[in-house]
């Protein structure tokens, strides 16, 4: 797969976390892109998701780099703003750029003040590695308990041309993206108009990552952007915006979905179904209620085709439903039909769940054509460790 | 401590559950008692519960016997409600009691359609081992994954006489009470008029039960009952109900506290304490929100101090506040001032996070006077080898 025309990417250690793994990564694009981006809801934001957005906005949607580093979240910290400021306009200086076109990010422990001088005392060497073909350098450096980079990409073919779309993310947990995820940069070299990017984010995040949870905790620095920087010299035509949009919500969907198989401790992928909800969003809600549980999820740790708990979940969503009107799939075996045990073959299915993948599929009756898809993963030993010792 | 006059106790196997232990149990009343209940707000609701609602409104609050099983919930069953009812019927006609005094409630596993013979053949040998003493028997057939029974006593001194308040409960996971938990009983042998139960119940149920999650999970049985029988003869004076109210709630809330403390997989008992919010509500939510991440629960099993993780989960509470203006303090330790680290002496700390109980405090500024306390328990790994193992 090719990488969008007119970018540069370059990754270094910069001393940010303790382990000698590149930590800090730069994107650049040779001409200003259009820009946007949506950030974390939680009341508690991180420095650099603030500096983003003030400069996405003094900026009106322009943007020629992204910085960002991992092992420090630079929040609920003293020195945030002014270490985030600094390191942008350090970048800005070097790259000469007007600082607002530095998009910031971070990722990482929450209040360890930074150290000031890390990233400036980087960055020239950080610029001088910037390369066409460094894209995986950069989502690796990017990764902090995740286990593997995440990166997908897409091609599509218009009337005038070729664009390419790429894309990359990180996170594995404290995964329940409200607006974004923890962090993701979507590149293409399409030409595409600030307020269309802004609307083909809206409805893509809308699609992928707010369809995902690990763990039901949003993260304070989530960060989505996604980059149009016209390399391709290809403008979409009227009809054909509506490809585009799709092949960048692919590739946001097949990004929020590798979140979720490489969730903390994971070691199944769990995509959710609900239909017949009524509405979409009451559809989404059942779908999250039931990826949120415990219960749920450990069942499926444990291959147990605990139908019981998923229904009990579903039932706790806050929507109206009638249990007596709602069957079950896992693994496209009926296991609950009218809310009562349907008969299956639990040895056989039991073997199914053993794989590295889970469907279930909630169908409710007579309430409506609502539906939502929703990925998560299961829950494990794995995540306890990880997370009774990740800071310390 | 004694016991409230006028109670009689009994539990048997009737083999609901495969373990050979007691899992039936009946609670009788020599009078019949005034009583008040709440149940689960889950969408689905087992056949007793939706039975014990029915018969508490058409005795209009008079209870004479609870008759309860566990190793099966009867929730998601075919045969469900035909089975509870069966059941009453059998326990009304041995006890002569009408069958709308017969509250019945049960706990275990879903969707598994239950013997329709068992409680019935039981009924005889259990109803001839009724006795005044067996409190704890049947506090311990209720039990599922409980390790241990967990009851609280009180009595109270009126000005016309000294009357006595019991409770048992039973719980482990699936546990994020709304109403009520998934099984509590508490009986007094004051006299206290139904409308007075009713409200003493529900204000009690606010200050305990809906101040516990263990896993977030709220189960489809929830069932807390409070009887009232009368049989110390003593009626509270007209300004001595507030006292009984308090000793009522008091006895809810060491229950409730002794579910979160038999957490499954529960290595550490957390009280976490809100102040300042705009409203109590608020404080719950935000209180709620810290003891449902799963981050924060998993910090505390690995007794790490990572007051990072309670900022970000408040900040998901959907409350607004200002984290500059948010102090944490971790076993009355300050960790966070002003939504920044504080200096703290981190082995010290980290020892004292090694022993069984944790105490978090939120505590903001310029929001109001809104308070909450809840509690939790840690996650461990404990809590996934049981839940990935327990139906099969």
């Amino acid at each position: 797969m090719n990488l969008p025309l007119g970018y540069l990417y370059a990754s270094t250690y910069a001393g940010i976390r303790q382990a000698e793994k590149d930590d800090l990564a730069l994107i650049v694009s040779g001409l200003p892109a259009n820009a946007a981006a949506v950030f974390t809801q939680n009341r508690v934001q991180a420095a650099p998701v603030r500096l983003c957005r003030r400069h996405l906005s003094a900026s009106r949607g322009l943007a020629g780099a992204i910085l960002v580093n991992a092992g420090n979240a630079n929040c609920a910290t003293r020195t945030g703003d002014r270490v985030a400021l600094a390191a942008c306009k350090a970048a800005a200086r070097l790259l000469r750029l007007p600082v607002s076109q530095v998009l910031p990010a971070s990722t990482g422990v929450i209040g360890v003040e930074m150290d000031a001088a890390a990233i400036p005392d980087a960055l020239p060497r950080l610029a001088a590695g910037l390369a066409r073909d460094r894209f995986e350098d950069v989502a690796r450096a990017i990764m902090t308990t995740d286990l593997v980079p995440k990166m997908a990409f897409a091609e599509v073919k218009l009337r005038r041309g070729v664009v390419r779309i790429a894309g990359m993310t990180k996170g594995s947990g404290m995964i329940q993206p409200r607006m974004a995820t923890t962090l993701g940069f979507v590149l293409t070299d399409a030409v595409i108009p600030v307020p269309r990017l802004r609307a083909m984010l809206k409805r893509g995040v809308e699609r992928s990552y707010h369809r995902l949870s690990v763990d039901g905790d949003t993260s304070t620095n989530d960060t989505l952007a996604l980059l149009a920087n016209g390399a391709s010299g290809v403008r979409a035509a009227a009809g054909e915006m509506a490809a585009l949009e799709e092949a960048v919500a692919g590739v946001m969907q097949r990004l929020a979905q590798a979140i979720a198989r490489d969730g903390e401790g994971a070691r199944k992928f769990v995509a959710i179904e609900v239909a017949g909800a009524p509405s979409d969003d009451a559809a989404t809600r059942l779908a999250r209620a039931i990826a949120n549980s415990p219960l749920v999820k450990t069942a499926i740790a444990g291959s147990d085709p605990n139908w019981g708990r998923i229904l009990s979940a579903a039932g706790n969503a806050g929507v109206a439903f009638d249990p007596a009107k709602t069957d079950i799939h896992m693994q496209g075996v009926l296991v609950c039909r009218s809310g009562m045990a349907a008969p299956f073959a639990e040895p056989e299915l039991k073997a199914k769940l053993d794989g590295p993948e889970c469907q279930i599929r909630l169908t409710l009756r007579g309430n409506g054509k609502g539906s939502a898809q929703f990925w998560t993963c299961d829950l494990t030993e794995g995540y306890i460790h990880i997370n009774a010792s990740y800071r310390t």
